[in-house]
């Protein structure tokens, strides 16, 4: 350990070669603290790739008379370091790097009383990290198929003309991408040209567009129950009132609709007419041109997110509701996370044609553009047919691992328990006969490595406790038949007793 | 051409093999006019590859025969394919395939009633992509400059965790690039840790989020006068009230400011301290000191856009507001936009303590998450030393733009003409000495082939037309040389005579 001492500068050696030095300038102390000057210098040549993951720091003992600081000063600095994730100490051992370790070691917090939709999205996401767990709780591809080397491929061919496509792109979304959508969506019935389609960074966003510029503070939405809980999220930040909707197994109830309609003036119906999030059930097309005709007659918009729409297991084709909509009045919304993968981060939406100029200055006021590289990536990866070949791949294995779910479903739970039978999408919706300590049913079976997302967080207001949503997508029928049997055992043992709990709310209406 | 007639099917055969055919069902003409299913056939070919851009398709007359319809249905088939952009005809050569064509032929529309800020932003976006216009007018990086090649290098290297890449990744922002992060904000000043970080889609999106978490309907927001068009474009999506403060040559008027905080209760103060959009001006740390405490004072949150804050031209380092705040009341945003390119589409925010959580559930309702692949990829780019070797690249190439836009100003404008002399930044501000006819000045300049944009639309009410912005980044010395004297030369001829329009309002205050 060399040290150069100045009039007020100083320089230790951490390893060979004077690019493994840490500088320090007592002068500066006033400005930036030694114990900083320390910690940034080590964090620099961190970064710069001078000290390795692993590699040993100096003992402070070595430190405070290479800079001829107090042991505190230097401690101090390796306290920071720790504190941001970049050093760590072993007792006896001595301070390592420790680069790339996760920065917070975020715990899961499961409370029955903190289950709102927005806790329990920020808790799936650190439950999915946990490999001793089998989650069917987060609906989303399985990453395992996921054909992110060929969609790399793809992006490597398109370095003649990466400089423009990292550059800012047009608000719209690329043109060729909403070209190939066109395309896309044709096959399912949807005539509407490229012009008319604007690219979203997911469906997420285009909801939060979409509602916002249909909206103002305290208007009423119809909402399905259950419904997507993102969307009850976003009408909470947005201070818009759900009105919800009893789904029954053909679709939401019309006569509700109909009476929320005309009693409540919403603004705007909300759905996920094809294999619905939760339920996994699918809108007959009888209630679609209903619904049309209903929000036709007292001017309510339809949001449609068809993100699962794809998602097809059975034969044949199903057209969104945007296919029927002669009278342009569904905004129309869908994303490459559920048939391609989630880490694009592109969604679309077609619009009604008197909305668009209006959902346009939101895109450019809120968002500028999304972007162009992975845009036209995913345009050339359609082109190719390697999404038609993705989609030919996953479907028979989602269908295999549906079936898995009905089959473990009838094998290990009580005959009282009902669920659907989904033919799309990602995910299975579970009844119980009565309602039961939900709590420990969630924790129990967490322990046991079973994770599924409580069926109370699609709801806007019941405390009903007699539901789970079950996504299946990501795991092997083999995992899916364990954690069936773990949650039947579960599930039949506190059914066996009377629940402590008492119910605040009955539902009123039959929920799939 | 081959055709085979079944009981309603008819295949005709668009080239060789059994791939390049396609097949109508007359019995399905109901529910699928003839004509779609023709044009939808040959778009399927064009996607798949089977009709290169450029082929030809078959006459009307040898279509006719083949699928036995009309000759007006296929005339109406191809008139469907050329409305969508899959081809082209030509008079007398016949009908080609024109995949990735422009879909739509987007023509400029200027006139000074339509110069809103977001009109211009959707016309900037046009005017860029004219070869033959020198644009001045947008505020980026200077394509032939961008590191695409080194990225996308940098992306590969991340194959092997490709499918957790492409999964959904963490709401917060993946951790390497906040703690990467965290390191270059150190080196400005700013000791916030990774946890502190969120990662946006860029400033944008993080204004959007910052506004709405902070602001209800009707609140009011201080701006400085003239200041970034998009915020101003934001703030009315929101339906949020703009309260205008005039630039002084250091930075805003700190008396006005003082005054509306007082009176008039702003929920927030957005500021671009660092290279002023558009004026290219510094705020004096005097200023900031004084406008932090102010903040303290009467409890409204400063938002500072740092956009540009790693583009300094000149010594030292300049530290953001954050770095002075010391009560923790600035929410701070920077992005990779400007410093490195634009179509990453990451961004970052340092928000205070207090308010993390509040903007975390809104990114969760909202936003969902980033592209974990790509903000992967900027951690690498960053941790490699790529990113501040690409700075230490363009920072003395943009210097030297900036030196030519000022050395031509003072060759090519008349001596009562003012400018902005920027140490940082995109761009330089001009203002003439008298209203003049400003849709004569933007209309004649940009058919001699000189885009710039016109300052009206940084201001929130004010109608005057002496301003213009004018961006550096983008052109070479010559080229900026070229323009001056184009632009010069203009508004000689326009200041000469009397303007004929007179003016709604004059500034209250100087503008630099």
């Amino acid at each position: 350990m060399n040290s150069k001492v100045g009039q007020s500068i100083f320089i230790v050696s951490f390893g060979r070669g004077e690019d493994c030095q840490v500088t320090i300038d007592k002068a500066q102390k006033e400005q930036h603290p030694l114990y900083m000057q320390i910690a940034d210098g080590v964090v620099r040549l961190i970064r710069d790739g001078q000290l390795p993951d692993g590699a040993r720091l100096p003992t402070v003992r070595e430190l405070s008379q290479g800079f001829a600081v107090t042991r505190v000063t230097v401690q101090n600095a390796y306290n920071e370091l720790k504190t941001n994730g970049w050093a760590d100490a072993t007792i006896g051992r001595g301070t390592f790097v420790t680069f790339a370790q996760p920065v917070h070691s975020e715990t899961i917090e499961i409370a029955v009383n903190k289950m709102t939709p927005d806790r329990v999205m920020a808790d799936l996401s650190v439950i999915k990290e946990k490999e001793d767990i089998i989650s069917l709780a987060m609906g989303e591809p399985d990453r395992a198929l996921l054909p992110a080397k060929a969609f790399m491929k793809t992006l490597r061919q398109l370095e003649a003309d990466a400089n423009v496509l990292f550059s800012y792109g047009p608000y719209q979304g690329d043109p060729q991408l909403r070209q190939m959508l066109a395309s896309l969506l044709r096959e399912r019935g949807v005539r509407a040209s490229a012009e008319e389609f604007i690219i979203t960074t997911g469906v997420t966003q285009g909801l939060s567009l979409s509602v916002s510029a249909l909206c103002d503070v305290g208007d009423r939405v119809l909402v399905e129950q259950p419904t997507y809980l993102g969307f009850l999220n976003l009408l909470k930040t947005y201070q818009l009132q759900p009105l919800g909707v009893p789904m029954l197994e053909d679709g939401p109830c019309v006569e509700t609709i109909e009476r929320f309609m005309r009693e409540e003036r919403p603004r705007a119906y909300y759905t996920v007419p094809q294999f619905h999030n939760p339920t996994g059930s699918c809108m007959s097309l009888e209630k679609r041109k209903k619904i049309l005709a209903l929000a036709k007659q007292y001017d309510v918009t339809i949001i449609e997110d068809d993100v699962y729409g794809q998602l097809h297991y059975g034969e044949g084709v199903i057209q969104p509701m945007k296919a029927l909509d002669t009278d342009d009045i569904v905004v129309y919304l869908g994303s490459f996370s559920k048939m391609l993968f989630p880490g694009v981060r592109v969604g679309f939406m077609i619009p009604p044609t008197s909305f668009k100029e209006r959902l346009m200055s939101f895109v450019r006021a809120r968002e500028l553009c999304g972007s162009p590289f992975v845009q036209r990536g995913l345009a050339e990866f359609m082109r190719s047919g390697a999404l038609h070949k993705h989609l030919s791949h996953i479907l028979p294995i989602y269908k295999e691992r549906c079936d898995a779910m009905l089959a473990a479903l009838g094998e290990s739970m009580p005959k009282e328990v009902a669920w659907t039978r989904p033919e799309g999408g990602y995910c299975c919706w579970v009844t119980l006969p009565e309602e039961i300590e939900f709590g420990e049913l969630y924790r129990e079976t967490l322990r046991k490595g079973v994770a599924f997302t409580p069926g109370v967080v699609f709801f806007q207001e019941t405390s009903s406790t007699r539901h789970l949503r079950l996504c299946f997508c990501t795991q092997t029928p083999q995992s899916i038949h364990k954690a069936i049997r773990i949650l039947g055992d579960v599930v039949r043992r506190l059914l066996r007793r009377p629940s402590k709990q008492s119910l605040h709310m009955e539902l009123q209406q039959p929920v799939v």
